[in-house]
């Protein structure tokens, strides 16, 4: 799998700058906290874990900077740049999660010296990093268990290795069934409106050479009818008791398309993602982006309209009813979709 | 209604620039072939019915260019550049249909003279505007019939007065509803990947006061389950002898997802639309389109990939099951189509 979304290598952090994509494949040095903040608020680096992961990896090398501190100015300053962090994307779990993991360590009063704390903080990056990398890849080939094959499957947004510390979900199934010399073909929704399919992943799919087609997303109905796939997949955003799955706006259009033409839909994602404390979907909360990030697109002075009105939810919810599977790294989960989600939480 | 694609002032023929739009609103003048020729091919005016009829003035202004010249040198000239503008886009019916309709004008050979023979060019060119205006007037009315009021509808691709020489065909309809004081809101689906929804209908909407919210077509499905729509309309390109229709790419993905959530699916267009030669829409050529027009988006370069491919078919075809009823100049028909549509032509 080419191109990760972030690497470290001699004690330093670096990032493929996403916003170049595809025209340009650089990768940028995150040298300190401010940057790493810019690079998510900007969207060089993006997708849950990957922006988790290089959470992580910043703490560290900041903390590397106070080294010649005392304990007590150390963690004060660490503790700033972890506030600072935080608040850059409030909706990210994994953001959150990592640098609690992070904080854990040069919080803890036990440690016996910076310079331990450093060390330990480093390992605890790279763990991080690799526990991701490792779930993805056991979701893949979990998700063999039950993609068809020869598999001719169509996804959606973005969810490879550009979005996680691996090969990704959803994605992360189909590197598996590339690797395991299966005859895949993947159709990929262009993702509207911020086309993470049409930039991200189609040029994700390329560089990696697996055969792949783009579509706009309102063809993919068209292409179920005329027998040209037989199986869809995407990620979540979130996971809820029942079943019911958020995801990027377009997922319930493709599973609703899917459940007329007879096709199973798969949802791959980590066990993170669930969230049993609530029943079912429609208690998600969906994020409703700018009007003008669509008006942009055909030009429209946002003054210029009486009636001006732009519906541009972020993501849409998928009822459990309508998905065949959900792939996680501790297996593949079927209906009753309550009762499953609480063995496979019973299994730690 | 507002802004029109052409008008015809003062002996001289105007379009609305709609390569400009929404930026600017640009009426400019067709002074010969040629400019009418480029008017077309650059899409500064588009939709079937609008072309027919530009052609038709444009024979008009051609002939009264030659005025002087004797009947046979007028003729020859004149047939010259009808077999030029014919070429300009053959799959349009109208165009032909429009040309034609001149042609048999100025090869009349019971013609008095070449000034009479101008004279009557003109007056069937003004005669096909107007012919065109009324059915799209009649067809909006008809549709009342069945719509639901208060009517939140979705409507897909540009239908309207950009697209005919009246008030459109899906559009004509909304229209109509709005002149008779109906509770109507519209939803605009973007269509990709022109976005002649979200850079046109949503203009032409927004120009004429009517309440329409902007959204991207993956969006359709999610509004549908939030119960925020009740019905959904769209035009044609061509409707068949068992009431298939081709349309736009996207309207089919639309009929599924209304079918799923049991919203009912209308169908405008006029009788001219009907191509009862053939049994069923699998029998319509679909148009595929440069896979340039979508990664052009993303910035790809041709050259860079293995694995290059698009499928970006320009339409697709809703078959008869999924469609409520269709609404044509000559009233509305429901199922079975294939007796419907023969009732409709024994009509004439």
């Amino acid at each position: 799998m080419n191109n990760p979304a972030l690497k470290f290598e001699n004690d330093t952090v670096y990032i493929l700058d996403q916003t170049l994509l595809p025209h340009q494949k650089k990768y940028i040095r995150i040298q300190d906290a401010e940057a790493a903040f810019e690079a998510i608020q900007a969207l060089r680096i993006r997708g849950a874990p990957a922006i988790g992961i290089m959470a992580a990896y910043t703490m560290y090398i900041t903390a590397r900077k106070y080294k010649d501190d005392d304990f007590i100015l150390f963690r004060k300053k660490l503790d700033h740049t972890y506030h600072y962090l935080i608040e850059c994307r409030p909706t990210a779990v994994n953001l959150a999660w990592a640098l609690n993991e992070m904080r854990s360590l040069f919080m803890d009063e036990s440690s016996s010296s910076v310079s331990e704390t450093i060390k330990a903080m480093k390992i605890r990056a790279i763990s991080i990093h690799k526990t991701d990398a490792e779930a993805c890849r056991q979701m893949g080939f979990n998700g063999l268990d039950i993609l068809p094959n020869p598999c001719r499957i169509i996804t959606h947004c973005n969810t490879g290795s550009l979005a996680t510390g691996g090969w990704g979900t959803a994605m992360g199934v189909i590197y598996a069934a590339v690797e395991k010399g299966w005859d895949i073909h993947v159709f990929v929704d262009e993702t509207r409106p911020l086309g993470q399919g049409g930039r991200l992943t189609f040029w994700e799919l390329q560089q990696n050479r697996i055969p792949c087609t783009l579509i706009t997303d309102s063809t993919a109905a068209f292409l179920m009818k005329q027998k040209r796939v037989n199986s869809v997949i995407f990620g979540a955003d979130r996971i809820v008791a029942n079943g019911d799955v958020a995801n990027k706006i377009g997922s319930y259009s493709l599973a609703v398309a899917a459940n007329y033409h007879q096709i199973p839909v798969f949802v791959a994602a980590p066990t993170s993602t669930f969230d049993r404390s609530l029943e079912n979907g429609d208690m998600i909360p969906i994020e409703q982006r700018d009007s003008k990030e669509i008006l942009q697109i055909y030009g429209y002075d946002n003054n210029l309209f009486v009636h001006n009105d732009v519906y541009n939810p972020a993501f849409d919810i998928t009822p459990a009813d309508l998905i065949t599977a959900i792939v996680t790294e501790r297996g593949v989960i079927k209906k009753p979709f309550q009762k499953t989600i609480n063995q496979l939480f019973k299994q730690i």
